[in-house]
């Protein structure tokens, strides 16, 4: 099929080539490059005419840049007359800055967005939303796809007993019931609260976590802070071991070494970012959402709803 | 006057400070910050409601952190309801890629344009913009400063005897006429051209330098080769000394090298940008550039005629 292309910018070419591999079709050719005074410099070097193109770019760290080849690329792919412009992003960065949580703060989470439409694309392929309603920043169709089932899919190979799916805070219930649902297990939460202003925070587990096997659900992990500390609660309370998931790994600053010193028994991510030599570990095992977006991509490309892809 | 707010982002803060003492201001109170992961978090400390907002920044190396900086804190701004937004930038970053030089290029410089104005910008203040075709790139007022005044009075006051003033390429010749014309002085060209494809350049000076002061005036010094070769040629042809001056100080890569070896004299460039330890050499003399940034932001405050800054 000589109308669809796909394209990868620099933040994760391994996920790219392997969609690319997926989907039954080489990568573009486009360069990306950088001037002597760090200024990103983009050539495509194929026609892409009346093409249907999807460029697949995380915006993960270093973000700015990840951003920047991304929308320049969207200049560059308009400018050469692509029919329609569809950006695959794997890692959504700014997600959490998707809300004023204190006066004459940015929603940075719909800055992106608006750059993203005003850069030229006419459809976004993401991947866990850190907030649902960031879909709704959009005034272009997005399609919001869920890696849950496939970390699901792992933790049922492993034929663990007795389990209890956890959300290390309150803003990722539904999660964890999305993943507890599938698995027929129960749900506990980590209830995180602080008395009064500057007085340390109070942790309780509700739901029962005693003698199971845990898997902690999170959406991003980032500096490992709260998943860790949860790890910790879950065994005080009882639990016999415990596993954690996510969909993104941030993994910044200290996250390799507090994951490695922690309780958890293995973390299980998947490539939306990639992870450097330097964040390996014989704790993290690292699954691949390379067939969700392939998938995502040939429907979309078909017209055929993307929806589906969640049965 | 508790109408008119000035903000620095982190790009140049020395040069910002330096305009609000000419203003009479003290800087409007920000926190511009980096969580673990990269990503930018700005506050803004004070209320700006219904005022008239001027927002510092250079969006020189790192350019892509430096512009996202920009664009979170306009769309900071417009939610905190300021009653206008001008983005001052004394560097306009990814000028240079103002046109389609072959197939399939982005046209930066004009993306750049659209970030901004989608952000929230309801005017920009630039000097010296590569192209000044840059200002046909905004559907919003944009003052453009020159710098060449600057420099030419700098140089008034050396009493140099029997000048040249040479433009380095073709693309300079303008630039170098005004400068001319104000110091009652001939102009001069290097004149590079490729005979053929894959053969080298051939240089070739228009105009009388023999036994003159010459002084060379670009825009942007970048890696310093052009201006260094033209310096070396300007010698070899019978110039007496050569100076050189431009309004952008970008010196990336081996530029400091060049300019330290070179046959250059002095090169006079202005604080557009901001000269960090490692660039500073004691052939550079740095101008500043405050005085007319402070007097454009007043005058655009007070709705006045910015072109008259040039009489
Ligand atoms: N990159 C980031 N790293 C750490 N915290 C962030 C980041 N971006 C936003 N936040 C903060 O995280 C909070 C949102 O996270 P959440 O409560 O999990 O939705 C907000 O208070 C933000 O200020
Ligand atoms: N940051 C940069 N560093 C070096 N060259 C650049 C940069 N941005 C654009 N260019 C190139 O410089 C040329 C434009 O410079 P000019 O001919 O002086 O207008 C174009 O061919 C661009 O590809």
């Amino acid at each position: 099929n000589d109308k669809l292309k796909i394209f990868s910018l620099t933040a994760n070419e391994p996920l790219a080539q392997e969609v690319a591999e997926q989907v039954g079709l080489p990568l573009g050719k486009c360069s990306v490059k950088r001037f002597s005074d760090g200024e990103i410099q983009i050539n495509i070097d194929e026609s892409i005419r009346g093409c249907e193109v999807f460029v697949i770019q995380s915006t993960s760290n270093p973000v700015n840049d990840n951003l920047m080849e991304l929308l320049i690329m969207l200049d560059a792919l308009m400018r050469a007359s692509a029919r329609t412009i569809n950006v695959v992003m794997p890692y959504y960065g700014y997600a959490r800055q998707d809300r004023k949580a204190s006066s004459r703060e940015p929603i940075t989470a719909k800055l992106v967005a608006n750059l993203l439409e005003k850069a030229g694309a006419d459809r976004v392929i993401a991947v866990d939303l850190h907030a649902p309603q960031i879909q709704g920043f959009f005034d272009i169709p997005i399609d919001h796809l869920i890696a849950e089932p496939i970390l699901t899919e792992y933790f049922q190979s492993q034929e663990l007993d007795d389990l209890v799916i956890v959300s290390p805070d309150h803003g990722g219930v539904t999660r964890a019931r999305k993943m507890a649902d599938r698995m027929k297990a129960p749900i506990a939460i980590i209830d995180k609260r602080r008395p009064r202003p500057n007085v340390a925070e109070v942790m309780n587990i509700v739901g029962n976590v005693e003698g199971k096997t845990a898997i902690l659900i999170d959406d991003i992990i980032d500096t490992a802070g709260t998943i860790t500390i949860a790890a910790s609660a879950l065994i005080e309370s009882g639990a016999k071991e415990v596993y954690a998931c996510c969909s993104h790994p941030v993994l910044s600053g200290p996250a390799i070494e507090r994951i490695n010193n922690s309780k958890i028994k293995e973390l299980v991510i998947t490539n939306s970012i990639e992870l450097p030599e330097s964040k390996q570990s014989p704790k993290i095992k690292q699954l691949s959402i390379a067939p969700l977006l392939a998938s995502a991509i040939i429907r979309v490309f078909e017209k055929k709803s993307v929806s589906t892809l969640f049965d």
